[in-house]
């Protein structure tokens, strides 16, 4: 993908800077893990510091001091998990923020408005994220409202301009919960929207690893095979190879930062539980096949210790190990791809890596 | 000051790193703020994570991938203050862990074993640190003790091997509190041990600043003149400056990455209150002076913006830059001496540099 920021190359993992920072990573440490582009979001953003900070900085990039690509979403669906939502209505939202109760609105023209002004190389298109499980009848109401919003966001994003004097793109979202027929509803009539790239929504939230997978299966072989194809909220290592080999090209998750916070640590092997009483003495490195700072300086054993201690220094080397591997697990798929030997190397990393019950969820 | 991990040049600010991370730095990062040396606590890395584990890595330097020169403290200072006590003997301490209330004892022979095999470049002796205020009768009571203390410690160490194959240094500590006269017998009675270096303890624990200034003053006269002067606990930029013109060569202190993390960030007019709401949109960085990591890449408006969002990558880009003024400070200072000009340069950085009350002490 080609963006004014840089080109990214896919299958790519975008790292989670929810309020203008990936927790507890600077833009270096960023760029030391082989981050491409990072995501932020527009619902915090837009709360705090506010539009008129991000606006006076220049925008988000400058704000943050962030200089590669960056992709926001439409804040619909924190609006949805973390607001106290006030009305629905047919073209837009009211809601009390999670910070101090305080009314606000989004619209699909807002919220494209806000995205403008963050500056995001990649803005995301305003839905409603549908909760899992849901009724046929709700996921049918859902999608009519989603799918007039999405043309709401398209029509306003093509209105506007540019803010920042580098070219701006919009991605559509497919939604339809878990029913095959309103997956295949919404595909058709978002993919016949002009969007510069396409989502899978409403994944992720709950239901069966196998209804995720089925259900991205059957969108991504209908989506415009040279447009982008970005499954929203996943995931874990083994999700990312199984929903590559899907075609899926772009992910994003809080699971590797928030996992590092919690002392679990991806390794080839599986994820490794570094505050475990196993590791007091143990002075091997996370991985000794991993080139980050941590693994090239810390041992398990260290690491342990600044858990148990409280230090805040961990929360940093943990955060940059996970999210190097993360981008080593995608560079790794990129180069199976190029080799034309994903399926072989997707079945020995299946049989090597051992996924962990104990892992925090996203 | 040579040592074997590396020359330190001096007057020196040495970063606290109480468990085996200064707060919130990484190794890579103290290199970057220009620190020579940092500072151990015996107490809290005897407890966590024991000395089995610190024994087992080859010592504190290799444990926490620190490879420049390092300072421990006794341990006595933290027994006084943390522990609960359970005894104060004549030739041994016993407490009562903070941690979770098991029973240990220090001694001086234990002290120095425990730095022996932390691997310090530079020990202290294990002394007492009498609280302020204490009466006449109480400081010739702990003088007398601390004197002891302090010969067995040399003689622990004399007798003691280097524990890694690499010269370790021993330093004694003045005692006395406020009592000029009992400040004279200490220092006479401390500096005729063989000690490598000399500290000034039992200061900034709550008596008045002219009183902490005529006791260095009083003592650094008459420590020898061709050894280190090392000035516990201390301090302030200003207090700095003014104890490096009474002839003080070290520093320690929490107090600039303590500082950090409440928002309290240094510069030469002073500290500056970062997440004040008038630093909203300023988009100045803390320091136009400063050529530190934050400063060069991010304004005060965001890191006022991370302080609101409980976002812990500003504990580091805080600390970074309060330990990078501090270093910058002494450097300073070593060029004005080399040049002659302390005394000038003394009064153009007081006349500048305003000191506030909001300051958090250490």
């Amino acid at each position: 993908m080609v963006t004014t920021h840089g080109d990214i190359f896919t299958p790519v993992f975008m790292p989670v800077g929810t309020a203008g920072s990936v927790k507890a990573l600077s833009p270096d440490d960023l760029i030391a893990t082989k981050a491409q582009i990072i995501l932020g979001n527009t619902y915090h953003l837009y709360l705090r510091p506010g539009m008129d900070i991000i606006r006076q900085a220049g925008g988000l990039h400058r704000f943050i001091n962030w200089e590669n690509p960056m992709l926001t979403d439409s804040g619909g669906y924190q609006v949805f998990s973390l607001g106290e939502l006030n009305k629905i209505g047919a073209d837009r939202v009211t809601f009390h923020s999670h910070l101090d109760g305080s009314l606000h609105t989004l619209s699909p023209e807002i919220s494209i408005q806000i995205q403008r002004d963050l500056g995001a190389d990649i803005c995301m298109a305003f839905d409603e994220c549908t909760p899992w499980p849901a009724t046929r009848e709700e996921v049918v109401e859902s999608l009519k409202r989603t799918h007039a919003w999405e043309a709401g966001s398209l029509k306003a994003f093509r209105r506007g301009d540019d803010a920042y004097g580098y070219q701006q793109h919009l991605f559509g979202i497919v939604q339809g919960s878990t029913y095959p027929d309103l997956r295949l509803q919404s595909v058709e009539a978002i993919a016949a929207m002009e969007f510069d790239g396409f989502a899978i929504g409403g994944l992720s939230v709950g239901e069966p690893k196998s209804a995720m997978f089925e259900m991205t299966d059957l969108v991504a072989e209908l989506l415009p095979e040279n447009q982008p194809r970005y499954l929203m909220g996943v995931g874990k290592p083994e999700d990312l190879v199984e929903a590559v080999s899907l075609g899926v090209d772009m992910f994003d998750c809080v699971l590797p930062t928030r996992n590092a916070r919690h002392g679990i640590l991806f390794t080839w092997d599986g994820p490794l539980h570094v505050k475990a009483g196993r590791h007091k003495a143990d002075f091997q490195p996370v991985s000794d096949e991993c080139g980050c700072y941590t693994c090239q300086n810390f041992s398990r054993a260290y690491l342990r210790h600044l858990f148990n201690a409280n230090e805040v220094l961990v929360l940093r080397l943990a955060s940059l190990h996970n999210i190097h591997f993360y981008h080593d697990l995608m560079a790794t798929m990129r180069q199976a791809i190029l080799e034309g030997n994903f399926a072989g190397w997707k079945r020995q990393f299946l049989s090597r890596y051992t996924a962990s019950p104990a892992e925090v969820n996203p």
